[in-house]
């Protein structure tokens, strides 16, 4: 079967093994064409190619829910539900998304993006199914890195606890989180896996399997045949956390061996109850650069199929705010051996992996685990040591009662550096860093900033580190500004201030890190209409510079705010709380994301669907403040629109 | 030793096993005296007494760190760290807290208040030792009930991982959270308690103590002892899913058996490695009622010692927010089978425990697992259920992820009813529902509403119920304000209208849920001043009425805003939000929680020292408007600076 010909899974209904293998060879041939060319995930889709047709071979995609958790491995699940000839938009604005939505497709049962939710969601399908009375199978997805997440093991807990309602989770065992996965129970996998090399099947299986009444005390052909090859196997300790919290255990089987997944999940299905089935798969699996550095083949820019090599990008760019963030934190812990740096599994996106491999013994990587990892920097707070946190603004989010109860509330001394905080382009809007500015406003005794550029960034790290309390800095995903670094002498920032970058009498302009450089180039073009403005670069969002922006305010009486985050409770909001509580009444234009969700695209294009380039700012400013945009007024009085 | 000479936990060392049982009666007299008087919490404190004690007998407080998880089972510890002469002062304003405060006492290392963060914290110390090159002990005591959270599963995955770093978690497991606990780790405990009627180590344990350098092959005494009854028992799965997780498992011990914890305690610190010791604790022991009914004296208010009767309290109140909800609940889901009540382990506090009784198939209690609640909640959606969830303001926090990534980004109508919203007294900073309104502010596609009496709780619970989207509503703590239910005939109010309660052209005071009749109260205070004020009663937060209060804002020219919450970002900071970009520039006064931390007192008493009662707000509002109270301005013109 053509595979641009499988718009239905239900089509695979009945392949045989293998033609069922053709069309895992074409999948894959599909996926590396279109993320080769696009960019996009590409290790953790190679992987579960045959799982995924395995597993759909059990089901009837039209009645049945499959929750993919984090969504970045359903490629394949796209290829063969309808999206094959999309697939070659991948990632862009308009076309396939890169995690499942469940506007996008019928068969995306359940959204996703961040790690560890699928078997909350698939379980609640369960419970709904179970209330209606009606029979489909809920099936939840997660690999191993994702299982250590709070939600995944609150999740386990209780579905355990519901023995008699069926329920299937794959564990999609690849011994890898986008790092290899760490804990206490990646080693427990690990065990089983080295201890097992065939399928087999627990004791509980088949005691629950025989008392089916259907099945008449006999046991299935399928059971039979595995009974003895379990007999022979002496592991008593495999699955024992799964079984005891409640599941069938069963596995680990290949998870490219298709025939043995199919009658591994056929019989799963008639268990009756809670059932976790260990697959165990190979990240990259079919292309051997991606099988053999299964780290950098997670997610790829595009790439030259034959070599694996990233294709050359246009133009020399200045180095990520991530990469000028961990290599000054590799000099910082040099010269304090108290500053330890903190991911959550994120350790390449974040700039951390330089320090891992520079300072390994002042770097910490947790797993899929925020809440812990914040908790546990609370803790070490409490003990002198001054801990680092570098985790992206959107995953911060599930850390959000930590961050008040644990870190603010005590006043404790923990940095948090929030990467790819705003736009984040083709991760869609999931990932957008949207959220951190309002989040933060609220928090208890917190310093919050966000540096103009990666010189600042510097800056603002050592702020953190010697201020006495818990303090915040927002970095964006991309390219630094291409300003000289900071070699030496690093002196942290006052506390609170902002600073005026230029100035002009005819408008105020506010901005908020990222925000800094656009809006000097929106001074620049405003100033070729004719309107001079101040520009303040307000480095704080807590505490606000009031006494630097508020006797500006009042004297030039237009403000504008900009930032690239949530408009709602957020930095230009800041600023308007404060002019108006001290009855500064002038008239504000704030600029910065609305109330809406943030759709995958390129981040330029996004800011250009949100009138977020320097351009388009320009061009509001002067529409809402009723500037004519004439070059005589260059010079003259401010037009009468201001003066209000 | 009497309990009010000991001051510091050391001088428990030299006591014998008597003696420590007679301090131990001497705890439970006092902790009982106070409570009885005070209110409190009862049960927890009074079933780790011996636990406390065999626990400070085996380490030096002036090194070692206890981390005790939520805090509310901490009242022994206070009672010899120092706290036994003020103990009578216990969650009264500027008395002992009925938490744990690291600004407390030097024995208080962490603070909490909120479950399931011990481990987290502990762990983080003990790295922190590890770096520093000290050797003190790192312990966490956790509850079963709180050891279902995600953030304790977390941290048990990273401790289990670090085989060399000596921690030592001691498991109080009472087989209750508030409420009987959930879940499948709940029944592998139950199963452990009941298998194992002595205590005995197991095998792990004996080689681990006995591969340590300094014991020279040579097993000491204690282990030796016990090694018999160890392995007369077969008990093989006992501890399985903490050996497997890489912990060394020992128990189940009776908590109530001083010497037995000593000796365990002792063999646990030798072990060199992360140890778990299970202890089995009674909730209330040594007070038949509270013995007798563990959910009920959880926590009491005064009560009579002799009965166990609680004191009548003074003059009838109405029904509480919390119980008119359950009840309202219970008719809505009478009506309509698709309405499921979901609780994370609070039922009786959110009023989800009438609906329990009434209609228990259409209740959930998923133990305490907030962000696992709302993915849930989330997936029964999908599948046309309608869940509610009901979670205190301050406990959703830990689900704020999921509220944005799993609810709000793909839309689907999941209510949310936050009780203890606002100002919640005696329980103090941790519990302070402050920040809801500003952390929901920002989250797409969510409805956002509170009441302003128990009558607008039932006909918004029908609103979120029909709205096709996300809904949030948020309750105070405490009594309505006694205005007659509604019985039948609930109409939905239409989203996003607010209403005008009374007019006058001096004011606009728009006041969000609780402080509407607080606002109301303060308008007739004001007007006895000769000030004349419309008051709005904003309902919805999100969105928020602009057409309302807008062209009022404009003819008035003078605006407060009212709520129970931060201001950063709050309801008030919407308001101007809205104006400002409206242009609508008028003076505004924003009245609400300032940027601070709300320490344990009365309600009352939390209000008056923030501003917030009615005659301070009439006070504020007069001084902030320059305003003359002077009767003789009833009925004239708005004074002058009202009219700017």
């Amino acid at each position: 079967m053509r595979l641009s010909e499988l718009t239905h899974p239900n089509q695979l209904h009945g392949l045989s093994i293998a033609e069922l293998e053709d069309v895992a060879r074409q999948i894959r041939e599909r996926h590396l064409e279109v993320v080769s060319t696009s960019g996009g995930h590409l290790g953790p889709g190679l992987g579960v190619v045959e799982l995924t047709l395995a597993l759909y071979q059990t089901l009837d995609l039209d009645h049945d829910r499959v929750v993919w958790d984090v969504g970045h491995q359903a490629y394949p699940h796209k290829l063969i539900t309808g999206r094959y000839g999309d697939f070659n938009t991948l990632r862009q604005q308009g076309g396939v998304a890169g995690y499942l939505k469940r506007c996008e497709s019928s068969f995306d049962h359940f959204g996703a993006g961040h790690a560890s939710t699928s078997i909350s969601a698939a379980l609640g399908m369960a419970v709904a199914r179970e209330r209606r009375g009606e029979s489909f199978k809920c099936v939840a997805v997660i690999g191993d890195g994702a299982l250590t997440g709070g939600i995944a093991l609150e999740a386990i807990n209780h579905a355990g606890h519901m023995p008699n309602t069926p329920f299937l989770v794959v564990l999609n065992d690849n011994d890898m989180s986008i790092s290899p996965p760490v804990g206490a129970l990646s080693t427990h996998l690990n065990r089983m896996r080295h201890s097992a090399p065939v399928q087999f099947i627990s004791d509980s299986v088949e005691e629950r399997v025989k008392s089916l009444p259907f099945m008449g005390g006999e046991l299935p052909a399928e059971l039979d045949l595995l009974k003895g090859s379990m007999r022979r196997l002496s592991v008593p300790k495999v699955g024992a956390v799964f079984e005891e919290l409640g599941f069938t255990y069963m596995g680990p089987i290949d998870g490219h061996d298709i025939e043995r997944m199919v009658r591994t999940f056929e019989t799963a299905h008639k268990v009756g109850g809670p059932v976790l089935v260990h697959v165990v798969t190979t990240k990259g699996k079919g292309y051997p650069y991606a099988e053999a550095d299964q780290v950098g083949y997670h997610a790829q820019s595009a790439f030259d199929l034959s070599t694996g090599k990233a294709l050359p990008s246009k133009g020399k760019k200045p180095p990520s705010y991530s990469k000028v963030f961990g290599e000054t934190l590799i000099k910082l812990c040099q010269q304090d051996s108290t500053v330890v740096g903190i991911t959550a599994a994120m350790a390449t996106g974040t700039g951390l992996d330089l320090l891992q491999k520079a300072v390994p013994e002042q770097y910490i990587d947790v797993g899929i685990a925020e809440q812990h990892a914040v908790t546990l920097a609370a803790g070490m707070a409490c003990e002198g040591l001054k801990p680092v946190l570098a985790i992206y603004s959107t995953f911060l989010q599930r850390a959000f009662d930590q961050l008040i109860h644990d870190v603010g509330i005590q006043n404790l001394p923990v940095t948090f550096v929030m990467d790819r905080a705003g736009i984040v382009g083709a991760d869609g809007p999931t990932h957008q860093g949207q959220y951190d500015i309002s989040y933060f406003r609220a928090i208890p005794n917190f310093t919050v900033m966000a540096p103009k550029d990666e010189a600042e960034l510097q800056r603002m790290l050592v702020t953190c580190l010697q201020h006495q309390g818990p303090a915040a800095l927002r970095i964006p995903r991309g390219s630094g500004e291409g300003v000289p670094l900071l070699d030496e002498g690093w002196k942290p920032l006052a506390i609170g201030r902002g600073e005026v970058l230029c100035e002009g009498d005819d408008l105020l302009i506010v901005a908020y890190g990222v925000m800094v450089p656009a809006a000097m180039i929106t001074a620049q073009l405003l100033q070729e209409a004719g309107i001079k403005a101040t520009v303040i670069n307000a480095r704080f969002l807590r505490p606000l510079d009031q006494a630097l922006i508020h006797p500006l305010a009042r004297r030039i009486g237009s403000v504008v705010t900009m930032e690239e985050g949530a408009l709602a409770g957020g930095f230009g909001a800041a600023v308007v709380e404060s002019l108006s509580d001290q009855d500064v009444l002038v008239p504000t234009f704030r600029i910065g994301i609305p109330d809406q969700l943030v759709d995958h695209a390129s981040p330029q294009q996004s800011r250009e669907a949100l009138g977020l380039t320097p351009t388009q700012m320009s061009e509001r400013i002067q529409e809402h403040f009723c500037l004519n945009s004439k070059p005589s007024l260059v010079g003259q009085e401010a037009p009468q629109a201001l003066s209000t």
